[in-house]
C-alpha cells in the first residue's frame, strides 16, 4: 500500500480499509449502506463510545498503527464486557491528515479487526473525514444475552472487591517509554496493547457481580466512580495487591513507587467488581478489598485515603 | 454558564453537558456507566456514525453551537431513517480545545436533544477529550420493527425515483453565506440546520422501496452509490425536478445555475429511494426519474451524463 491518503480519496481509502474487515454472524449488514445492521438478540443494546487523539492518547513514534487499532478497540469493548455484555460490533469514525501514508490507516483497520476477534466482535462500520490530527473515535455494541446490565451503582457494604487482568503495567510501561527506554518489553508492550479480560465481564455477571468497571483511568479513580454511584466506601488492602517484581525494579530504576501505577494507572483496563462475600471466586480473580457503608464515595486505602497522584485526567497536562 | 471546558474539567462538563438531556423509553441505561443500554425491540440495531470538524464541515462564525448540534444529530438520524428504521439514540464523540467556552459545548447538546426530540431519539452517552480542533462524532442506532433494511442495492430496472425532502437549499445557503450575505434567511437557516424528512424513511420501506439513500454528498453522487450497488442506471428527468423561484433568484444573483444546487447539493437530508412503477406514493414524494439496465452504474440527467461539478468530496478542496 503506497501514498497518501489524499491520493487515494476517500472512496479509495475507504474501499482498502474495509477489504481488510472479516464479519461475523452479528453482523447483518457491513460497510458500504447508509448505516450497518447488527444483531442484537437480547432486545437490548449496549453501546459506548470512545475518543483518541494523537499527541494526546497516543504517539505514532512509540506506537504502531496497528497497536493504536487494538488499543482503541480494546478500551470501547472493555467497557461493553464491564456492562456483563459480549461484544458485537464497532464502529470508526476516523480523522486523517491528506498526507498521512494510507498504509497508517489500513493498519489501523488491521488493528481494530484484530483487536475485535480477541473479543469475538467484528467492525461493522464508519466513517472517514480530513482533518489535521489524527483521531480516533469507536463505538463498540454489544449484547446482554439475557443478563441485567452490571452498572456501578450496586456495590453493597459487606460486599468483596475483586479484580482480573493487569494493574499498572501500562503505566510502568510509559514510564519507561517517557524516559527513552524500550524495556522492559512485557510494559512497553502492555502500555502499547492492552489485553482487557473480556469474557470476564459476562462471567462476573454469572457470577453475581453487583457493581462493575474497567479500569480505564486507575483503580483508585474508577471504584471512586463505583463509591459514588453506590453510595459506599470502598477500602482497598494493599497486602493483597500483587505487585510483580519486575515492576518494583522498574520503580526503583525510574524512583516512583510501583504500587502507584497499581492503584493508579490507566489503560491496562482490567475488571474490577464487587461481590456478595460469600461469591466463589474463580482463580483468576484476587479479592483485593471490602465495601463499607461508612464514609461514602471515597475509596481508602488500608483504610485511609489514598492522597498520591489521582488517576488519569484527559484534561490534565500529562 | 460561564468559563471555559479548561476551567470545568473533565467531569465537570460532562455533568453541565448530561444535565441538559432528556430520556426516551428506549434508553434503558443513560449516560454515567461504562455504557448505555438501549431497547432494541428488533432483535437487531441499525447503527452508523459521522465525524464533523470544525473549519471543514462547520464555520463557528457561520452557525450557532446548537445549530451545529442539530446538523450533526440529523445527519446520522436521517442515516437510519434511509435504512427504514426509527432512530432510538445518539452517542457523542467530542473533542474540544481547553479554551472553548464550556457554554458552547452545552449548546450543541441542547441542539443534539432538540434534533434527537425531533425524530423521537435521545442522547445516550458519550465521550469528551480535549484537543486542538473541535471534532463532532456521532452514532446513531435505530431500530428496523421487523422491516427488513432497505440497502442501496435494491434497485430494478422500471422501478421510479422518488425523494422526498429537500434538495439544493443547503448548497443554496452556502454560496449566500460564502459570499458574506446572511440572507435570503430560509436558505441560510437550511445550511445550519437540515430538515430531514425522518419518518418517510420507515414510511418508504412499508410502501415497497427497493432502495434507499439519504441525500448527504448531492442528489446525483448518492443516486451514483444506488447505481453501482444495484447494476443500473438512474436518469432523472428535469423537468420533474423543482427548483424554488427563490432558488434561481438567488443562482442568477451569484451566477450559478440553481439545477446544479438541486442536483449536487449535499446536506439537506432529502431522502430519496426506488419503488415499483405501480407503488401509490404519497403527495410529499416527487418522482424525478426511471431505473434503467443499460449503461449500469451511471446516473444521467435526461439521459445525458451530468458533467458539472459533482457532489461533495470530504477529501476535496472545498
Amino acid at each position: 500500500m503506497k501514498g497518501t491518503v489524499g491520493q487515494l480519496g476517500e472512496f479509495g481509502l475507504i474501499r482498502e480499509m474495509t477489504s481488510r474487515l472479516t464479519a461475523t454472524e452479528a453482523v447483518r449488514l457491513g460497510p458500504g449502506d447508509d448505516a450497518a445492521v447488527v444483531a442484537a438478540p437480547d432486545g437490548r443494546v449496549v453501546a459506548t463510545t470512545d475518543v483518541l487523539i494523537e499527541g494526546r492518547h497516543f504517539r505514532r513514534d512509540w506506537s504502531t498503527a496497528y497497536d493504536v487499532g487494538r488499543k482503541a478497540a480494546a478500551q470501547n469493548l472493555a467497557d461493553v464486557a464491564a456492562m456483563g455484555a459480549v461484544p458485537t460490533v464497532l464502529l470508526l469514525g476516523l480523522v486523517v491528515p491528506a498526507d498521512l501514508p494510507a498504509a497508517w490507516a489500513c493498519e489501523l483497520m488491521d488493528g481494530l479487526r484484530d483487536e475485535c476477534q480477541v473479543a469475538g466482535a467484528a467492525v461493522a462500520g464508519g466513517d472517514v473525514v480530513r482533518g489535521d490530527t489524527i483521531t480516533v473515535a469507536v463505538t463498540a455494541l454489544g449484547d446482554l444475552r439475557d443478563r441485567a446490565p452490571v452498572t456501578r451503582a450496586g456495590a453493597r457494604p459487606g460486599d468483596v472487591v475483586a479484580v482480573t487482568g493487569w494493574l499498572g503495567w501500562s503505566a510502568a510501561g510509559h514510564a519507561v517509554l517517557s524516559r527513552g527506554f524500550r524495556s522492559p518489553r512485557a510494559f512497553v508492550e502492555a502500555h502499547r496493547r492492552p489485553e482487557p479480560p473480556y469474557h470476564a465481564g459476562p462471567a462476573a455477571a454469572d457470577l453475581g457481580a453487583t457493581s462493575m468497571i474497567d479500569v480505564s483511568d486507575g483503580l483508585v479513580a474508577d471504584l471512586g466512580h463505583v463509591a459514588a454511584a453506590s453510595g459506599v466506601r470502598i477500602d482497598l488492602h494493599s497486602a493483597d495487591i500483587d505487585v510483580p517484581s519486575q515492576m518494583t525494579e522498574i520503580g526503583q530504576a525510574v524512583g516512583v513507587d510501583p504500587l502507584q501505577w497499581v492503584l493508579t494507572g490507566g489503560e491496562d483496563h482490567a475488571i474490577v467488581a464487587t461481590f456478595p462475600a460469600d461469591t466463589k471466586l474463580p482463580a483468576r480473580w484476587r479479592v483485593i478489598g471490602h465495601v463499607h457503608a461508612a464514609a461514602a464515595g471515597q475509596v481508602t486505602v488500608d483504610g485511609a485515603p489514598w492522597d498520591k497522584a489521582g488517576g488519569w485526567d484527559h484534561f490534565g497536562d500529562q
